[in-house]
Parts: structure tokens; sequence; C-alpha cells
């Protein structure tokens, strides 16, 4: 027996870069921080510190802002890919690449004189956009999604008929706030996809089902908006999400003589419910190692 | 000479308050985090730790809930005036009471079949709104005010013209990118104000004006946002700012045989400039104690 | 075809808990927060939000607080194995558990007169230690860790040698600062196991290992901690490191006329390099399931 | 009547430095974060952008690496004087300066078998050092402080006799948590001090008397402290705390037939006290403009 390295990779995390597309006088802005990393035969620099099959994380740096240069970002999934693809292919000891992206979303100042401004933005949401892509030789896989989505219902939950096991104390409700931060990571089948407008409609479909559906639980929830997605596109082999529950508390105010008919609310941080599943399809091979290192979905 | 209690205030800070008006099937929700400080003759759980004049932090946590059940929150101003009232006027050992409130930005979610939810919302921004209510005795200040609004612009700003002295290697720009994370504050002169259209206007004055101004300097785009609130708004009668100089740096691609005509930046996250100042009148009284622990307003 | 629910799993997230032990009167504290999860058949939730079968997170909340009473907590990875047990051996439907829970660490106050104090004690780093207990029904896993061991080394760090390929810019140094925030989480190969003892002594073997490793590059030096623990530690099947290498830059003054021997760095925030990797031995079978939604080890 | 200009000042912000003493063999690395500020004849560059005046925050940045360079970092007290200093000496149009530093706590590693490492340091602490220098013209203050200084007594602490008045339900307790963050910071009556010395004492007299004091009020406990600071250090002139009361709620298991002594507690994050105070002599001039933009102290 003897000890061995393991799985391993690397590369440079979190290069922020503003891309700004200047061809018309209506500058559009692209926000993002790329995360590269590369897979492959790096087992010396491990064992002796040789490093002569290293690609320096420097170079993945400049790699995106040379990328970015030559080709914009007409999307992060091609972005992604193209990086990808970048060291694959040029590099022999290179037999993979796992590129992750997170995009932050902007929007135009509306001026009171003139509506849309050309070149004044203003950040528009704590959400953001996000992709994985992972390629390993010539195979490829695509996984986006989007992290702090926050969303609430103000009335449209009940929670009840669990069992009464040991150390129960909760109460049935027919009545509570749900509200939840929604992470939704999603796999798609190849790699020709309108990306943009793929992105788009799931995001509207959850926010859909979110509010139309009468929750019974978050679990429900999570399902239903799952299910609408896969039924909708068909470019997407599953979705996962990782939903908290972020509970409201609501206030009792007897002890002063007041009454409080689902009005005031007392947001809390910790604990919290945590909700984590997949949404699949039964004739789709599973694909693991493409959510490998992806925090929060089981 | 002796050692003696200074000046001194108590109270339960971040009171997480979530209110929903049902009082129509289209609910309304207000979300809010509220500290509650008292100042006043405590020089004895001070020095001897007996609490008979101690209003406990507790009570002044319950004291929002009840408050928020019996009066709603029309404004966080009007709640934050309530709130210091209900404390000073209520207890003789009160000279005093600080209360602050932050709201964060919530919409309803837009359905594809029936638009705007009626009890669906979604989280619209990194945006807060604040307000600092101090009163002592009969005086009453009301400080309203925005934080991490974050606005960008893709051109129209230059930097040049500042010394050469030592230590100096920057160089000049005609063209770069401008962007800051607005903290402003903003004391009216009185509280009989309509709270809510007075917030919105002074907000899309910030952002009109940061979008229209061709900038030779960060101090510019603040003294003329401040000029502007303050020509539209007798009511207030200072306002403050705090924007950071949030770096992007064009990225030098030339070792590459690639240009880079301000398409492609590096935004940086440390250091950055910090730039505050206050816009007043000349002939309003200042009060620097309804400032005190306001964080990064000089 | 169909759509179906995949992988899932539910429960409390971040109960915060601290034990006092007044068993004697120099007190013990424990300071921990624990996220408890299930596994099993919980698909009735998903589809219809009947709730029979789920265990509410609310309970397993309060099974926390229960366990800590009635056994106290001998080390994060006993307290884990036994929530986990708990909620396998006495529900059917609970196929499985993951307990995750992570330790803030404490040192008694010394005081200047009698030393360490009985009951008053100080936050003694900003390091947390990690377990994850995965139950499958008989079959337990324990992977224990650390966060956010912080280590620097001023000098004995070099990186030279790699292939100066398209976009490299980086230049060769034999003298550099090697800094990181260790991560490293190691499987257990039973359950039988003095906790406390080996945690201790793998953290000192790490410490001994990246202060005295001549480091040729960041791999190097993680594959060197990996295999000393793995050396000292037959109990241990694996483990794996998330190593960033927080970059400090040679500040460059010679434009002043200053030279820079080393002295003066900035340190900077992003991006930066991210090495990761497995070590391993070669005749223990893997348990990828045991490291699933580890976040940051590939 | 008009719209001018009022208090102003900028510079840059976190300026990341880490200083590396390589004049003996056994290094000493200092790494702090310093932001320096400028005020003075700007009005200019608010009103038209003319940037005459105005020494370039980069160039101030600079100025930091450079004087780290010429003169090391003896303590952050002396750098801090050094650096306002330098700006306010030579340039005309510099009225005054503020300059704020924090430093982070690195000890050397201890290794197994040599003890006390040379040039392997590991972070101590999640506490920071703090200083901040204000000079106008001559005159020079110094705040020295310390933050996130994090204590927890788990007895000897009570909380009674505090009025029963409008929403009061909090309970009388003889025995309860007591834990606090304490963020401290001190007015020192002139500039020739031993600072490092200072600092340790001070240090250690808030330990001791946080541990020793059997509290009946958190402001008790501060008071307390700040009494014996200013006994023992005739050098400072006042001190100011900010002490969030960090809830710990003892959990009620008797539903489940369990007692709770006093062992088994859960650590709340919002909301929580706070509780703010100076403590200062009689006989001592105030300066409240030192205290400008230091947050937190009323």
């Amino acid at each position: 027996m003897g000890i061995v390295l393991g799985t391993n990779q690397y590369g440079k995390a979190e290069v922020r870069l503003v891309h700004v597309d200047r061809s018309t006088p209506q500058h559009v802005i692209t926000d993002v921080n790329v995360t590269s990393q590369l897979f492959g035969d790096f087992t010396e620099t491990h064992l002796t510190g040789a490093n002569g099959a290293v690609i320096a994380t420097d170079t993945q740096k400049n790699t995106v802002y040379a990328l970015a240069r030559t080709g914009g970002i007409p999307s992060i999934e091609e972005f992604a890919l193209r990086m990808a693809r970048n060291f694959v292919d040029k590099y022999d000891q290179v037999t993979g690449s796992r590129q992750e992206i997170e995009q932050y979303s902007w929007g135009r100042i509306e001026t009171s004189a003139d509506g849309p401004h050309d070149h004044a933005f203003v950040r528009s949401g704590t959400e953001t956009r996000t992709v994985v892509v992972t390629k390993r030789g010539a195979a490829e896989t695509v996984i986006s999604g989007l992290e702090d989505l926050v969303v609430l219902k103000s009335t449209g939950s009940e929670f009840w008929g669990f069992p009464d096991v040991e150390y129960t104390s909760l109460r049935e409700t027919t009545d509570r706030i749900l509200a939840t931060q929604v992470a939704a990571r999603w796999r798609y089948g190849g790699v020709d996809v309108d990306w943009d407008k793929s992105f788009t409609a799931v995001r509207q479909t959850m926010l859909d089902l979110f509010a139309g559906t009468h929750s019974y639980s978050m679990q429900q929830t999570l399902y239903t908006m799952g299910q609408g997605v896969l039924e909708a596109h068909p470019e997407i082999a599953e979705i996962r999400f990782s939903m908290p529950n972020k509970h409201h508390f609501l206030v009792d105010l007897s002890m002063w003589g007041l009454d409080n008919p689902n009005e005031v609310w007392f947001a809390a941080d910790r604990p919290y419910g945590l909700i984590e599943a997949a949404v699949t399809r039964d004739d789709v091979p599973a694909d693991e190692a493409a959510w490998a290192g992806i925090a929060g979905f089981c």
C-alpha cells in the first residue's frame, strides 16, 4: 500500500471583469466574476514542486481578459465554454477544465428627462446568474443557475399533518409566511442552446410557480418549480434547488391585549430550514462529476 | 479630579420586523430592521448595577412589535418618530431617544399570466432606505438616507490636472469608468414632511445627476448631486455623502498584440478612493448631535 | 419518459448551541453550529404536500438541544454520530442522515492575578473545527476538518519553472510570501477513534509541515501536509484540501529611488490562486457520497 | 441664502500592507489596513472639477508603501502620526489629515520539533487593534482601540430590578450567560507614549475586569472596565465602549421531562442589546472632532 495523489484541480479564483461593449453609443456592460480551474497530469508539482506542466494561475487570469477582448461575452455560458476549450484544446497535460462564472445584474438608470441612459447604470438586484462549465476531453457539460433570488409569500402557505414524534413542539398552521432565497442550478443536455433566452424563461417559470402554488410544504413548492421548468424546457436534463426556509414567526402580543391577525412578524436569521432536492428525468443519464464542488446541492 | 460617566446610550439593536398590511387582498409588506436606543439618567446602573431606571432592551423590542400592530408603518420616518415619542413622553428618566431603521426593498412578482401578484414578492435591489430619528426633550431631528445604491458610468468621466507631487505615479485620463456605492443621508428642517414622496424624489434627483454630469472628479459629481437635492427640496437642511471610488483599471493587453479601447476592465476591491462631503445651506444652523454614531459621514 | 424526484434531503441548518459543563467550578464551554439533515422516502411531500412522513425541521432543532442535555458534547464527532443514529434508528422512513457541525474555539481568560479563570472565556482564533457525519442505513462515515486556519511564510517559498505559454506574463521568483487559509477535511476509516486526540495531532502535523517545507509550489506544500497526516494517522483514509494562494505582491518603489528587499508587500484580495487536491491511500475504497455537499473540495 | 460645501475629506481607504522585518533571521511581520484621508481647501474640485489642489488618492496609497519602506511600522500609532505629518507638513492646502489603521494579530507557528518558527506564522485571533490619528494643523490626537474581542462568562452575571413598565415581559435572572464583542477606543492626552506597552496593559485590564466583576448589568461591567483603565493609565484622557449584549437564551426542555440547570443555551444572532458609553475624567477637555466618523461610539 502507499499514499497517492487523488483528485486535484487548480486555477485562479474570482477574476473580476467588467466588459463594456462600446460598439454603439448605447453601451452594454457585462459584470462577471470568473474562476478558472484545470485538471490533468499535475502530479509532479505535488510530489516535487517541479512546475514544468503548470499553466500558471496568473496566465489563466490573463486569459480571461484576453478572451474577453477578442470575443466579448455573448453570454456567460459561451464565455465559459470558450475558456474551457482554450485550455483543453491547447495543452496536452490539460485533460479538463472547470470554468465557473457569476454575473451581477445591472439596469440602465432611468432619467427623468430622457428615460434610460446610454452609459449610466444601476445595480438592479441581489441576484446573480451563474454557470459552471466542465470539460473533460471532448465531453462538455453546462450547468446554469441563479443565486440569491429572494422571494416571499405573505399568505397561501400552510404546514400541517407532520407526525407528532419525540421532541416535536411545532404547531400546525394553515396560514404562514413562506420565504426563501432560491439557489437553483440546471444541467443542460447539450451545448447548442440560446442561453440568454433559456435563462430568462427558466427564471420566469420559477417566479410564476412560486407565486402561483398554494403551498403545503416548501418541498412541494420546490418540486412544482422544478417540474415546471423541465416541462417547459426539453433542453434541460435536470434541475437542483437549495432553498432555505426563512422563518417568519408571528409575534404574540396577547399579553398586552393586542391581537395579531398575521400582520406583525419577526424575521429570524438562524436556524433556518433547508430544503434541497433534484428534479430530473427518468430517461436521462446522471452526470455526478459535473456537480462536483457546487456547494449546497446534495 | 475624578473619573466620571460620559455620554451613554443603550437599547436593542436590529429588531427584524416584517409588517403585512392585509386590509385588502392586495397585501403590502414592509420589511425593516429597527435599532432603538435611549438616553437619560442611567448613571446608577453603570456605577452599581442597580437597574431601577432601566427600561429593559427586551421591552424596547416588544415596543417595536406592539407599535407596528397598533399603528402600522406608514413610513419608516413616522414609525421612528412614534417610537422615540413613546419613550421620551412616557418615562421621566428618558430624556432622549435615537431610533434607527433600515428598510429593504421588495417588489411584486410579475407573473406571466396575471401581472403583479397580490401576495407574492421578490427582493428588488441591494439598496436600503434608512432613517435616524433623534429626540432630545422636545427637539426632534429626522435624517433620512439610502445605502448601497451602486451606480456606474462607462464613460463621461475624466481625472486630470492633479499635482505631480512626491509619490505620485497616477496617469491622467480623459475617459474612465466612474463607479460608486452611494451612501447618502439628508437632514430635514422639520417633521412635517411627506416622507415617501420626498425620499422618492431625492433618490431620482441623485440618479439623474450622477448620470447627467460629465465628471471631472468624484467630488464634483458628489457636490452636483447634493446641490441638486437642496435646490429641489427646501424641506432639507443639508445632505451628506460617503462615496467610495470603486476603481476599474483598464487591462493592458499590449504584450499580446491586443489593443483595449476602454472595453476590458479589472474591477478592484481594495484599496478604493473614499470621498465624503456635506452640502449645506449657509443660513441653516448646524446640528452635529443628530449625526452622532452615523458611520462614515465625516 | 417522465419527470421524477431525484436526490433530496431536508433539515434544520445552523442551530446555534452553547453547552456549559458545570460539573465542577471550572466550567467547560462548547460552542457549536449544528445542521441536521435527513434522507429517506419523502416523495409524498414533494408531490402533494402531504407531510405524514416529515419529521419537522423544528423537531430536528429541538433534538439538538435535548441530546445536548442528556449526553453533553464529548466531541463534535460523537455528538454528530448520536444525532444521526437517533433519527435513522428511530424512524422507518428515515434511511439516512447528514449531520454537519462547526465548533468555535475559546480559551480561558488569563487574569493577571489568578491565571486562567474558571468561568470567563475569550474567543481564541478565526479557525473552526468541523465534522460531517453521514449515515446511510448502518454505514457511518465521519469526515473531520478545519476551516480558516490562516498561515503565512515570509520566506522559504519559490515559484519558477512553469511554461511560458500564451498569455503568460508572470515572472519567476525564488523568494516570495506564501500565505493561505487552510480548509482541510479528512475521512476516517471507522468510528472507533479518539476524536479530540486525532484532531489535535492532525492540526499540529499540518502546521509543522507548512512551516517546515521549503516550498516550490503550493501544490507541493499541500501534498506534503496531506502525506504527513496519512503517514502519522492510520485511522484516516484520505484527506482533502482547499487552499487559496493569498497573493502578496512586492511593491515596486524604484520610481522614488527606494529598493524593496522583500519587506513591503501589498496583500491582495481577489483574484487568488486556488489549489484543491485529495491525498489518499491506494488500498482504500473511495466513498464519494460522503463528500457530497461539502463546498470547495473537488 | 445659498448652498455651500460643508465638512469634507477624501483619501484612499483600506490600503493592505504586510511589512516584513528581515533584519534578523527571526522575521517580524506587521499586517495592517490603512485608510488615509485629507482635509483642507478642496472646494474647487467640488465646484468645478478642477483638481489642482488634489493630492491624488493613488498618491496617498503610494505614500503608505514608501513610508513603510523608509521607517517601518514601529507601532500603528507611530506610523499613523508619521503619515499625517507627512501630508500636513508638506502641502499648504492640506490643513489636516485623518489616518485610520487596523492591525491583524499573528503569532509564530509553534512547531513540534523546534518551538516557535522564525518565518512561519498563524493568525491568532479574531481581534484587531486600531488607531485613529487626527491632525488639524499642529494639534494631534491619537485614539487607540480594539475591535472584536469576544468574551463570555458562563456564570457570575445577574439582571433584575428593572421596572415592569408597558410592554415588559422579560423575567429577572440571578444567573445568566454574559457575552459581548468588545469594541473599545481610548483617547490619549498626548503623543509621547509607549504605544505597544500601553495597548497591552489596557487590553489586559479590560480582560481582568470583565472576568473579575460579578455583573448586575452590562453597563456596570462596561463602566468598571473603563474606570479600571483610566485609574491605571494617566496617559489616557477618556475611553469609549460599544458592547453588544450577545444574548444566550436558556432552552426550555421541560416539555420532554428534562431539566436545564443553565447548561444548554441558544446563542441568538439578532436582535441584541447594545450598550455604549464613555468613561472620562472631569478635568479633561472634550475633543469631539477627534471622534468624528468612528462608527458605533455615541
